[in-house]
């Protein structure tokens, strides 16, 4: 409701990371796709947005539609929709250039909201310039494919979005997202601003912006979304994926791996996927299920759906396999630290609480060797863990970008005041 | 993503104060309206929900709807809305039983959507057995009415809503939102749920119940909102209202006063408005700008709109002007350190960071008086200015409940590691 000092820090950043001069903070991308779309929508006076088929933009109700035999129909598992999502919406395939021409071609939509890469249904990455094509407003989410680098696939690949989003790990764990957008579209918004509607238009929250969420942007911003975490990470990742096609080449299984930066993922699929409905089809929820559950019965926690895998920077280094950790300066430990392609969690000697997840498992705490108690991560739960002393799969391929404990030391003490 | 244990807590905390015992939580209360009308749609089966004219839900696009003479249109400056929300929603003035019963009848309604009184357009209380009227789904917004007691209007009233909204001061300050149902809503969801898509169905977030949010809400639960802090805050809301009628009475204004519980709102009209409508047009945007800017100019901050005040459980008392505060104590000072009815606030003589507020405003840092560094209020800025060591307008009549220092205290140490 009040904005902070962080507010102009953070923008500045953003600016500097996106090349777009004008930013707005929400709490979630959900919000920042949300507020983006209301936005495009009263600029053009177009009614439509348009997504990729599989495409994902959190809990945006309009992004819930998929192509079944070429008819766009509400996703399947859609809860409760307020519309059929074909009167809100319409969808084309990833990579299919012809059908987004003529998508657009009969001037209904406001703008296309899109992942630079397709990233929830399995990585698909866009073909050379599809992302040139225009004819409407562009909103990229960059909540995922900022695994690219520090300025999301945008700034890797030039891209020039008239908005841009990114949530989710801005924060590193703290709620948090943020919406940038041009002058262009700036212009447009201040011309159709009524100083008297400013609290009534469906964009915005009391808590968007708060001091809290904007300090841990502005420390995940400054000490761990740095190109030199990147300039560690990405290296990490190609490691793990060449490790990954050694092992489908090996075992000769039907499977491909595809990189983004410094996240992979391994499809069950024998051809790189070109788009969402590819990348669907090679989806196998039980073979995901019974990997996940064997990976977790040894100590590795994979993110709940598919099969991301994301190096923290301050893991997977070489270094780590020298023996040459704090615990292991601590404890005199020897053995090695982390298996090659992955490191290996040891169930923690010392007592400490366990935890519930979900109505059938409870945790042991985990010491990362590799990691000591450094290493956070961007799941809140892992900060929960740290503060109270314990650890959680910290250097697993587990969730998005790791959130370092330089997050929390900045933010801490101002808490304690 | 991962829930933590004081999810149980807080969920324990909230069966308790509301009756219901199935809790999920969000990041906004307006994601767990959205939330519990996808699952009341989904449960039903019917297309519409329903809410009252001038009704206030945060950003849920379904609520941007206004009767215009006795038509359902888009509500003024609703900015680039999905779809026309009159096919998403009915709309009926709030306290008109008939206009209720038979926007039900067409039996296309799978839930009201309600605040169990109005509070964003100025309070507009319901009559006896308003809420009664059944002949569908009923969600409670309880985020705003939460003022009337620690199990907000509808356990002071006794009312038996199938679902529960609570957000905004739940954490106080911090991201946070919880929505619960009964046990019969809970089969409902059971009997539907297919695990596979349950990832894709438009409800839930990466850092919903994220663990940092879960601990604020029961610090917030647990030392803030209870039933201690409602006996001291609902007698100096009385006190203030009764200050301001007597106010209005002496100067033969046009107005009047309404009061929920702690919270309490001028409006400027003769009569208690029954509906939204009666209490829209009595608000006068220019005048309150007016008086938001006299207040701002004297040391208080009010909220941006309309006139909410609200005491917070650590000022306003009688103690306070007997010279007995901390900063009194500390500096000597014997001049009294409240007005009658309102707090003053004094700029600092240390020197300290000025704030940006838009375009125009820059504060000094105020010292309250009666608080000495110690209140904290639900606005994230107060948050963040107590971390810098300095505060703003803390007990003025600003903004929803107050945040104690305890809230802070309960998450910091964690947070230190």
């Amino acid at each position: 409701m009040l904005p902070s000092e962080d507010a102009i820090l953070v923008g500045e950043e953003l600016q500097k990371r996106f090349g777009l001069p004008y930013w707005q903070f929400a709490l979630t991308a959900t919000d920042a796709n949300r507020f983006s779309i209301r936005l495009a929508r009263h600029i053009t006076g177009r009614p439509k947005i348009l997504v990729f088929n599989w495409c994902y933009h959190g809990t945006v109700d309009e992004s819930f539609i998929t192509l079944s035999g070429g008819i766009a129909k509400a996703r399947r598992g859609n809860i409760g929709p307020p519309v059929d999502p074909a009167v809100t919406t319409s969808v084309v395939e990833f990579n299919d250039l012809a059908a987004l021409e003529t998508a657009l071609k009969n001037e209904d939509v406001a703008c296309v909201l899109a992942e630079p890469a397709l990233t929830n249904v399995g990585i698909v990455l866009p073909e050379p310039g599809y992302h040139a094509a225009r004819g409407t407003l562009m909103i990229l989410d960059e909540t995922h494919t900022i695994c690219a680098g520090p300025g999301g696939y945008t700034r890797a690949e030039n891209l020039e979005p008239d908005f841009l989003v990114f949530g989710k790990p801005i924060a590193g764990g703290v709620p948090g997202a943020a919406y940038g957008f041009t002058a262009e579209i700036a212009q447009c918004i201040t011309d159709r601003q009524n100083l008297e509607d400013c609290d009534t238009g469906g964009i915005g929250g009391t808590l968007a912006g708060n001091a809290l969420s904007l300090a841990a942007m502005r420390a995940t911003l400054q000490k761990v979304l740095t190109q030199d975490a990147f300039d560690r990470m990405i290296p990490m990742a190609e490691r793990w994926t060449e490790g990954v096609a050694k092992g489908i080449a090996d075992f000769e299984l039907p499977w491909t791996v595809t990189r983004l930066g410094c996240r992979a993922e391994y499809l069950f699929a024998p051809e790189t996927p070109r788009n969402g409905t590819e990348a669907h089809d090679a989806m196998d929820f039980e073979l995901e299920r019974f990997m996940h559950l064997y990976a977790m019965n040894r100590g590795i926690l994979l993110t709940p759906f598919h099969n991301i895998a994301m190096p923290s920077r301050d893991c997977w280094d070489r270094r780590f396999h020298q023996g040459n950790t704090k615990s292991q300066r601590r404890t005199g430990s020897t053995r090695p630290s982390a298996v090659e392609g992955n490191c290996r969690h040891q169930p923690l000697d010392v007592a400490g609480p366990s935890v519930q997840f979900g109505p059938s498992l409870r945790s042991r705490p985990f010491l990362c060797e590799p990691c000591g108690f450094k290493t956070f991560f961007a799941t809140p739960t892992a900060i929960l863990c740290n503060l109270r002393g314990y650890e959680l799969s910290c250097c697993s391929p587990q969730i998005s970008l790791c959130l370092c404990d330089s997050v929390v030391k900045s933010v801490a003490p101002r808490m304690v005041g």
